[in-house]
């Protein structure tokens, strides 16, 4: 694989490499680390790659990689949200397949212009909603769908962060930004949804597969001299009539990353929260709560199969990146033996979760201008 | 004390009379416990009471106290919401103090009506929103009014219930109504915000002092056949500019009685989960978490003066429930004395409180029947 | 009921008045209360109680109440150990039935003595092993006996406290005793092992019915100028082949009152906490984890009668308490109408389980005196 | 680095390999992964490897990586214990740094085989205790090594597996053993104890820096047919007076790898769980109960320089093992540049922690076949 971004002390860069490089299919070979040469050369040093294709431009990068005969399989993106469609697009149309950070795009109307040329290509386009790679998410799911739940009538998804809390308590005089994802002209119309707001959505959606048909949002935008939400709450209604609350935070004091859902059925109720990610707990009317874990035979069998070490040796974070990394590497693999897509399909977020997110962003932002008004989901 | 209401098998007036009795200071030699005669003297049998002391009406009863020279210094009102307004009133303008179950009254505009007497007669009137009983409660209202937290920016209040998740799945066919909770002409305009909301909504009040300047709810009557909400999401705006959340529920399945606040501040937040009461959970940017535990030296004063145990000997919910009683009974031998109200106060929740979950209730409703629109407290 | 010791300030005699009172079946009306005959007085004013029934003594408490027709019906005792012996008797020969504090003596033989006096009295003698009092625990015996745990294999009870850190760190110059626990000619021939040692070894029993073959112990007292164990730590040797490991603190720091209890079987096993009592932890080889909750109608039918409040409505302490109070009262009505025995028994812990835990005691004692060599039970 | 042992399907092996690849600094170039030649070749296929680098013995490996110029810089030995001491010594004597599972060897005297080939040789020596890994283990021990804890009182180390009550369950009629820990001519002479016990030895003096001087083991075989112990539990006496409980279980139902250690201190206690470990709980006599949690910046630096992902972003058991391995490695570059080794040491286990655990399962051993009597450790 190759790499655009994610030089020198990116987080999300070194969690795509450590997740991709974890089961030993996969290797980095090639990259476009950074916009400023030295540090992307020293970068392609870091990851022992040949410095021929260690590049300083996502476009030559394209280029050289399609021309060559060992070129690269697909590329990792992990730029700023705003460059992530000429990117994508760029490689998509060099004939690369796409590994890509959430949120899609800069806005929808970038998100449907990187799904036309998705289409057009015909390649794999894989978006790293990674919550959705947990085993016992993906237990959670397949309970859902075997009907356990019975009919689901409210979901409550949260994700409340605290790190933003120090912006706000030194916010700085001349109103300058310290994280890009408050800048506008980068992040985009939204901080905190687009940040993780999706991810509470996706994860939503994963699980039970109820889309959303409104919501009423209200946005704040907490830190002084910043435009951008840094925190959102609002009510859902999903289609099929079951009623939902999402939130997100940055500025929850002390909480972490603190992404939890809970799904209430007619039959049972499911709670799984991130920090503690090897269980999930299962709640009934009238018989003892259950806690499923990580590991064990009764689990289904897309637990197992997203499952490395026996039960009690807890995977975590990077673990659950590999499994969609695993899972697009199959897609990728097909595309590349001309198999793709296979009619059984592929257990990881695309384009499709991509615009679904977009579009969640641009609902809840028009919702919160206009008051907290129900906005339909474009 | 006497008690209106509470007959055999009714849940709360079980409670109340335990409550009351846990700490010697309160003894029941009163009671008009059931509209049915038969039920109410076997009630008083089972209550050791003097045969002549159980009566077969409220009106009689405060009557008949009022006229002892041995009589009742304060009544117990533990009947349905509908009652609550006339049964109040009789016993405040017979000059006998009143412990009321909560919401305050059938209406807010019953409420008003209590209240008018309750400032006439000036009596003691409390009202059992008994969580704000629980010393770790206390304690983290303290850390509030100390500073603790810095400025408060966010709230999230949580009450979700299952009880009524067999209702839904087994709604009578002729739409019968088993519980008077889900009657309108006897519960009032809500059932779930109007039961449990509320004890939501009063927490965050009494936690945080903050008073809520409007809020956007959905009510869902999930139950077929029902009118009335069995189910609750909201978005509120306190004054002075924190946001909120507050949601409760009868039908998420499995859970049992999850009253849960998050208090979120610029220099710290709580976290209090009412099924584990002992705990109070302080969070921080930028330092360990810390669990506070009841019953420890380093907790504030007023939470050592509602503790009966060392820590790690467990205080629960009837304990909770006899602080309201012990604050209440502070006031009532206050007013028997002719010392009330004392001047530094008392720490039980009274008419202001009802009146403001009696607010709280009507914007919901009103706010829901709105389409979720933003509704002021009246 | 009466009660002996448990004046103003004292711990425990406040919890039993409170365990006593709870459901309003108990009154006390009688009691010796201490020593100091000032201090007596007070507390009987405290107490609400008849002048004439304050004692300066129990000898003439237990004198009088027998002479009166309205005497007490039982005595509750609650001075320290070193008097259990001649309180108890005092009261058993004048016909009084007895609630006692554990541990039941001074020592084994005195234990003994008691016990002669039960036999030939036939009075009630109860035993205040309160932690067998929670609900969710005898769910667990209740779960044992079902044999849904199989065959028992292994046992871990502990019982951490760390009160007397204090004490290790500030002992006194002179060798003077704060807490009359550490004294042996007040507290016997154990100070940890004997005040909750004994609590833990019960449990075992309680739940499991396994008896103790023989014990290996160190015992350390770890406190300067103290010669009682401040510490404990035992492998145990089960009749019937289980094997066990029982260990006690008062000097773990930071540790509150941490009693809990793993009993493994080969079908399941339990795991109890006593500082969150309304759940039970049920662990398969191959299936969810469970967790059992206090008021659900899948519980037993002993849990349930030992249950006050609906789910989610948390019990603890006191409750726990007052089911021994409750279950001895059974006893002591049969007792006064001439029906005691009962043929189906009664479910409160007495003058066995008091020998059974003099007899852990002096076994550990000596074990650890003849370092840590296995030795039986007397 | 190249691998003997831990060919397809294996546990240990593949952890070993997703370990070391996880950084991007360690590549997979050589093997002997299985006795089958056939086996083999179809494992050196699953990881890429040239086919002429798959050997069919480590012998024939060992000589051949030390010949080449471009030759493996250690090996990962993965293979049964009984094997340990013979492949560990063939590439010590080729030259050849080793990383090698624990325990050590099959006996003691193994041990101190490879030990003094060790220190003739002069190359790096580890083994994977990886639970020393954990970033909350090392923070543990930078809190003691600070004296945060003050004087240490008491450790309770406890491991408590079930996987093996199947086996107690159906044991074979034969007395075949599907296990080869179980089986004492490949384990050595102890299963449990060897395989676990050890991990909670090691772990307690990782942390706390105290030796054991000696202990009273009883270990129990519940598996009928089989001679090695499934259960031990002992009392320790660490050199300095603290004292100790270890236990560890393979036939404890439902428990996963459910390693927890308690240490008590004088000033503070800690307590770490590892299927939570991302999380310290700390504990004071009159403070709040803290936990802390990896990512933050108030952890030390050594916790800081272990931890890949902010906080909230759960590490896990694969991420401990690779600081195992990149610890490791640091000394192995040494090696290699002739700097070992370095005067500010090192952090992972080696041959002295071997030892020290082979010295341990010998002690429990002996112990328990004198039951329980005490014995040092030699």
């Amino acid at each position: 694989m190759g790499m655009v971004g994610g030089g020198r002390g990116a987080f999300i860069g070194g969690v795509h490499r450590m997740a991709s490089a974890l089961d030993g299919q996969i290797e980095l070979v090639a990259g476009a680390f950074s916009s400023d040469p030295e540090k992307g050369r020293l970068s392609g040093e870091d990851f022992f790659l040949d410095p021929e294709r260690v590049y300083s431009s996502y476009a030559e990068m394209a280029e050289k990689e399609a021309a060559r005969e060992d070129g690269i399989d697909f590329v990792s993106i992990v730029v700023r949200n705003d460059l992530h469609a000429e990117v994508a697009i760029a490689f998509l149309e060099a004939g690369i397949n796409v590994i890509c950070e959430k949120p899609l795009s800069y806005s929808l109307e970038e998100g449907k212009r990187i799904a036309e040329v998705v289409e057009k290509t015909g390649k794999v386009f894989a978006l790293t909603h990674n919550y959705t790679g947990y085993p016992m998410v993906k237990e959670a799911r397949a309970m859902v769908q075997a009907g356990k739940l019975g009919r689901i009538l409210k979901i409550v998804a949260e994700y409340p962060q605290g790190y933003a809390i120090s912006s706000l308590k030194e916010a700085s005089e001349d109103g300058s930004i310290s994280n890009w994802r408050m800048d506008p002209s980068v992040s985009g119309i939204s901080n905190c949804i687009g940040d993780i707001g999706t991810h509470a959505e996706n994860l939503a959606k994963y699980i039970t597969g109820l889309e959303i048909e409104e919501l009423a949002a209200e946005l704040t935008a907490f830190i002084p001299g910043q435009e951008l939400d840094s925190d959102g709450n609002m009510l859902i209604r999903f289609k099929g009539g079951a009623k939902g609350i999402l939130f997100a935070s940055q500025i929850s004091t002390g909480d972490e990353n603190n992404l939890n859902i809970r799904i209430y059925g007619t039959e049972a109720s499911l709670e799984w929260h991130q920090e503690h990610p090897n269980e999930l707990t299962v709640k009934y009317a009238d018989a003892p709560r259950e806690i499923h874990r990580r590991g064990n035979s009764y689990n289904g069998e897309v637990c197992g199969q997203n499952t490395r070490l026996p039960f009690g040796h807890p995977e975590a974070f990077i673990e659950a990146f590999a499994n969609v990394y695993l899972s697009a590497a199959e897609a990728i693999r097909d595309e590349i033996e001309g198999n793709y897509p296979r009619e059984s399909g592929y257990d990881f977020p695309g384009i499709e979760e991509g615009l679904e997110g977009m579009a969640f962003i641009e609902a809840a932002v028009a919702s919160s201008k206009n008051n907290a008004a129900w906005t339909k989901l474009g």
